[in-house]
């Protein structure tokens, strides 16, 4: 684990580089436009633990209505718990026995929840519980659109959740319908009706379960890009957004965005100003993955290259920063970026208020 | 820190993943083909840290005739010389007195210098040494065609390094003229062509140097891709290759490649084998950076798409890996790959054999 780049109370400009800088009126913006957004609606925020690996991140979004976290990742299911989390589900599958022994051995802690699209994985998971003595919750995941996991809607859903509910050792949980390519549709049109295909799909299951006599408690899914439209449903209970705490580059690129604002950067020192009409910053690919393109800087200036350390900016007008000057980048992506960090920063009035630990930082396992 | 994904004695396909596997047979290789390469050259290695990031692994390298170990940032010269390493050298500009004074206190335990493309930074790391009662080692960063950092070849260079030489506080220790984008060249000649550029140029400005009674111990740069020039051409002292180490997907594509073995891996979990065709890994962004492209799986599998914790695999002939399968994946680059994990799993005949922290994890500041 990496220092703490700051201490509190020093100014942005004494915090050392690159640093996850967060800042906070606009976070705390984010959480409640959030809150304020789904309030009207059936559905209840369970936030993402993927995108800011931080228990007390989470504690501010249940302060806020959320009724628990997703997460991805069993050791994000760890540091969630062993930070007074109680209530976590994994929107994933989760394929190993010593995975699923760990989360089992959450389930004496923490509501603890997982997803699957096989019939074996839902074999495995009774044996973990039954092992540990505890029942775990289970949803069936659909593919609405994804290509990736999930089972079809419909008729193989509905028999992985017979078998879910017939286990002793096993709650049937509900169903996981996550559509995360649409997140990032740019046209609007195009991207609603993306999701009005996984709310069919969602939709036709629900009723088909109902059929067989099993209710659905959980409906999931929905991400930044498109949860008004699955919260206005009527069908999805869950939403399963993260990304709205930070927002992102590409995020900004969806244009007519949600009210949420960029609360998320990572700050940088200008290291040099040899080269004309250029300054390098010191933060490239390790500081700040470009799976979704590179940071944005400000008006006049723009980041055109990264090497594993450094980023190099060109200065298309205005003046050049100085030497030494620490600038705010907004991350393409910013999931990938808060996981390469061991602190957050939190900033107000140019004020470093607080220290975080990304606790869940590399929790890929 | 998260926990190890093995004990020694388990067979790889119990490794818990994602995990960083290291095959140490073709690591060794590697190891012992580059002290091969340099032995009959004047040039020697000075391997970089910035690919392996562990003071165990720069130790193996000095075994092999290392003189020392080149960093991009202070918090990974920290780790080496925390780590017992003697020799360190910083091949980038060090921005900021708290970076500076960090990088003057080692040299009470290791030989430190750093690199500078402005007077400004001599005065500053001037002031470093000033206060901490040591001297620091300074490069003078010439830009052989990287259009990054770097003063330009010949005068400016010369002038920097009078001012070095000039300091009660610092020891001019020589030249950096690394062409980083050389490495990453497809074309053989044009590839060539560039390092010429780099050698002349390096050449002239120590020819400069010497004209004004400066000795310059050091001329430092190349890369895997193109060392075997550099290390050819008599002007090069020291060679700052990485990833000879490990190799990866970029390397490999650069075609008559030198003898290098791929030996770093990350292993992952099929999690899902939902849809037709396709297997979905448990390795994705997170797992595996890919500014450099997407990993490589084996002769009938293609990685096609990453989500943030997903990899899809398409089965193009052959059969599809079953579901809880553990493959290997070459990345497509290896550094900020490795700078993703806190454990090595070394992997001989199949079992795992050590498990090496890798010590300047998130070492960016």
């Amino acid at each position: 684990m990496q220092h703490p780049p700051a201490e509190p109370g020093m100014h942005e400009q004494e915090i050392d580089t690159p640093a996850l800088v967060l800042d906070l009126d606009a976070f705390e913006h984010n959480l409640d436009s959030m809150a304020a957004l789904l309030a009207p609606t059936r559905a209840k925020l369970r936030a993402h633990t993927k995108t800011h690996k931080s228990p007390i991140i989470a504690k501010l979004q249940a302060a806020r209505g959320a009724v628990g976290q997703c997460v991805q990742k069993v050791a994000e299911a760890e540091a969630l718990a062993w930070g007074g989390i109680g209530d976590i589900l994994v929107t994933n599958e989760v394929v190993g026995a010593r995975k699923l022994a760990r989360l089992a051995a959450l389930a004496t802690i923490a509501e603890v929840g997982l997803c699957v699209d096989d019939v074996r994985q839902v074999v495995a998971a009774e044996q973990a519980a039954a092992a540990a003595g505890r029942r775990l919750k289970v949803l069936v995941e659909i593919d609405v659109g994804m290509g990736r996991c999930g089972v079809a809607a419909g008729p193989p859903a509905v028999a992985l959740a017979q078998r879910i509910a017939a286990s002793p050792h096993l709650i049937f949980g509900g169903i996981q319908a996550y559509h995360g390519r649409a997140q990032h549709i740019r046209a609007p049109e195009e991207r609603a009706a993306a999701i009005d295909g996984a709310i069919d799909a969602a939709r036709r299951t629900v009723e088909q379960l109902r059929q067989q006599g099993l209710d659905c408690p959980i409906v999931g899914g929905a991400g930044t890009g498109t949860f008004a439209q699955e919260a206005a449903s009527g069908v999805y209970t869950e939403i399963q957004a993260g990304s709205y705490a930070f927002m992102d580059a590409d995020y900004a690129r969806n244009g007519a965005a949600p009210p949420f604002r960029q609360s998320l950067f990572v700050l940088a020192t200008v290291m040099s100003t040899a080269l004309d009409g250029v300054c390098v910053v010191d933060a490239g690919h390790k500081a700040m993955p470009t799976d979704s393109g590179y940071p944005l800087v400000r008006p006049g200036l723009e980041y055109v290259g990264a090497s594993d350390e450094h980023g190099k900016i060109v200065v298309k007008d205005g003046t050049r920063p100085e030497l030494g000057e620490k600038i705010r980048l907004t991350p393409g992506h910013c999931d990938p970026t808060v996981d390469r960090y061991d602190w957050y920063v939190g900033v107000r009035g140019g004020r470093v208020e607080c220290l975080w630990p990304v606790a869940a930082r590399g929790a890929m396992a």
